[in-house]
């Protein structure tokens, strides 16, 4: 019998317990929250991952640990992998958490990144918003999350504003600035490695974002083959790089043609929640088979999927389950504003089915401005 | 929230609780054994059908009620259903527990039978197998399952020890007598029906036993349209006869182009496990919506799926999880003799895939026996 710990008792905790059970697998999932949603479905040890008595616990009731959390302080996921195996591994978590070294990274393995610079004063951050051109989103670089953390800067004459609002943080969690990019789309690469190298993207993609949180994704994204294989190769040579181990997103914008990368998300990701449905294996299924080193699955899409998310509470099932390719993820969350309680997977065999469907329940729920965009992609 | 209460903590209800997490629902599982394995992913309570106290404090706790078990006696679920909605509702339970009434029933409706009797007394028995025409199979009436409670009687010299065997159950569960049927092939619908009387079927699976537990399902099952629709047909009669709410199995044999019923499981049924990859939506997730008035889902097939069954212990999931198509399921149960402990199923897009997947896996597992007849039907 193995037990699979997890840092974080999110949605991601509860959707991995979920898919794990098949394997025979039992978890325990660790947050400070003792109403942790994943809590309903997996045992739950509440307490602080800064706490070493609480992590020791946690450790000694483990076979193995994984996160559902990317901010798990990386002390913590240090001090827990010397005493069980933990993946993806303490140093790239480390790497994804800060946005300055990921971004160099991305740079080091020739992967496309906007311009960006490390900030620790209001001079430095004036004279990099002039050297970028007037337009830039200055971030945390770390602990950032759901576009939080972050102040756009739409000309020079806003950099006290954005000052006032994060310069404080530059001494605790540091701050970045990044040229703002007039994307035309977003999209992500969903990939997972497993322990001895092997190497498996999900079709790619295509995401909205309303507010800095996604809103819908659309898979497989409608993209030349030649972008789609790069993305593919980015994320490899990324997984390489950090020995990564597990499934994780990379995120990228894509401007007149030309990738540019925006973060990495060591974890399963909203944007792959459509592979439960819409994929012969899902990204939390083959999360928990890396992690295990078992043989990856398939993951060939069947068909076309679209998610949607759902911020805030929770619509009408029915509106969603009368489609013949419609299915739920209803959280088990208190509705609370700007919290991701659930989100729905519509999926078809072609296109065309994919877009009537969509339309007919943005009509039903009033949210046809959430499925504008991915039905106009599917029609165009 | 709703809570729905399950009665019996097996895989059955393990399958329906991890497929009902995403429709946002709370489980509550009771079984006498405190190791019911459903109690690894829902909260249990430990107690015996029979103990009012213990029903009652379930029915206290829960918002509608189902069976991972038919044979949860008839009088409880009564009791039940005078406290909380319970579907199935009883009268239709007491109907499949009970094998003398149930293919009274199907007479009744129509839907064709074997010969067979009531036996309350070894006279009956020994004038009923001489009029059966010598082969027969003495059953309980009540209480038998995985081919447990039955006698074969090869011939009227039989009858002595088939009544050595079972005729103190007479005065108890009750006996009955049937026709041996020399059928060629075993076939069950699994069918789903709302509380506002919708009515759907997955497409016919082919079954295969093994000393009377099931081994192996192919589904669709290669059979013609016309009979396909006649089981169907005789699943809906059946259904609306008894008002049934909820996933059940129609078990028929083929004998010369001809359908004869066996009996009806008034549940999900390990001859539907198929439907968790290999169709749109599982048997699990419809029971649930049917019980809770939800819109029932798809019941397409996706390609060619083949279940096999793991009884007495857990073969390599290696040899299962290397084919592209393939899933496994281990219920967490402790190995012992006889038990259903996992299956694993094989999904393809065409036939000849899936033979080939199944070949492979029955000769990486030495159990080129178990698959032998799959592949048979999927290749003639
Ligand atoms: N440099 C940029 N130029 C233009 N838009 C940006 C830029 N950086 C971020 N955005 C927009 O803001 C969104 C959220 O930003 P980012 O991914 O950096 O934040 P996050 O808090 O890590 O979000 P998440 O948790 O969703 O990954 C992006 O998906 C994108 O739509
Ligand atoms: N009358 C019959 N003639 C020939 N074979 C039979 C007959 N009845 C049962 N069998 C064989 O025995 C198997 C088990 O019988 P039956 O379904 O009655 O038992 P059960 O204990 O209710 O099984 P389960 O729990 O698998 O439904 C059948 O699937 C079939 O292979």
């Amino acid at each position: 019998m193995t037990t699979v710990g997890i840092l974080g008792g999110g949605q991601l905790a509860r959707m991995l317990a979920l898919s794990g059970a098949p394997l025979g697998l039992r978890f325990l999932v660790m947050d400070t929250a003792p109403d942790a949603c994943a809590g309903q479905f997996a045992p739950l040890l509440v307490g602080d991952y800064r706490d070493e008595a609480a992590l020791a616990e946690f450790a000694s009731k483990v076979d193995v640990a994984t996160f559902d959390f990317e901010n798990v302080p990386a002390e913590s996921a240090e001090w827990l992998s010397r005493r069980v195996p933990v993946f993806p591994n303490p140093g790239a978590l480390a790497v994804a958490q800060d946005r300055l070294v990921e971004k160099t990274l991305f740079r080091d393995l020739g992967i496309p990144v906007g311009a960006f610079a490390d900030v620790d004063s209001l001079d430095v951050l004036r004279s990099e918003v002039e050297r970028l051109g007037g337009a830039c989103i200055l971030k945390t670089r770390r602990l950032g999350y759901d576009g939080k953390g972050q102040f756009r800067i739409k000309s020079p004459a806003d950099v006290d504003a954005a000052w006032e609002a994060l310069g404080a943080q530059a001494a605790t969690v540091g701050l970045i600035v990044e040229a703002f990019i007039p994307f035309e789309r977003e999209l992500s690469v969903v990939a997972v490695r497993s322990r001895d190298g092997e190497f498996r993207t999900w079709p790619l993609t295509e995401n909205w974002h309303v507010d800095g949180v996604l809103s819908a994704s659309l898979a497989p994204a409608r993209i030349e083959d030649v972008l789609a294989r790069a993305a593919g190769d980015y994320a490899r040579g990324l997984a390489e790089a950090l020995d990564y181990v597990g499934v994780f997103a990379l995120e990228l914008f894509l401007r007149e043609g030309q990738w540019l990368a925006n973060e990495m998300a060591p974890r399963v990701h909203n944007s792959g929640h459509w592979t439960i449905e819409g994929a012969e294996t899902s990204q939390f299924q083959n999360h928990l088979r890396a992690v295990l080193g078992l043989p990856l699955g398939d993951t060939s899409v069947r068909g076309h999927a679209c998610m949607l998310n759902w911020i805030g509470e929770m619509p009408d099932a029915r509106a969603v389950l009368q489609e013949s390719g419609g299915h739920w993820h209803d959280y088990g969350k208190e509705p609370r504003t700007g919290r991701k309680v659930g989100h729905a997977t519509l999926r078809a065999d072609d296109a065309s089915s994919l877009a009537g469907a969509l339309s007919r329940v943005g009509a039903r729920l009033g949210r046809d401005t959430q499925v504008a965009p991915v039905v106009a992609r599917l029609s165009g």
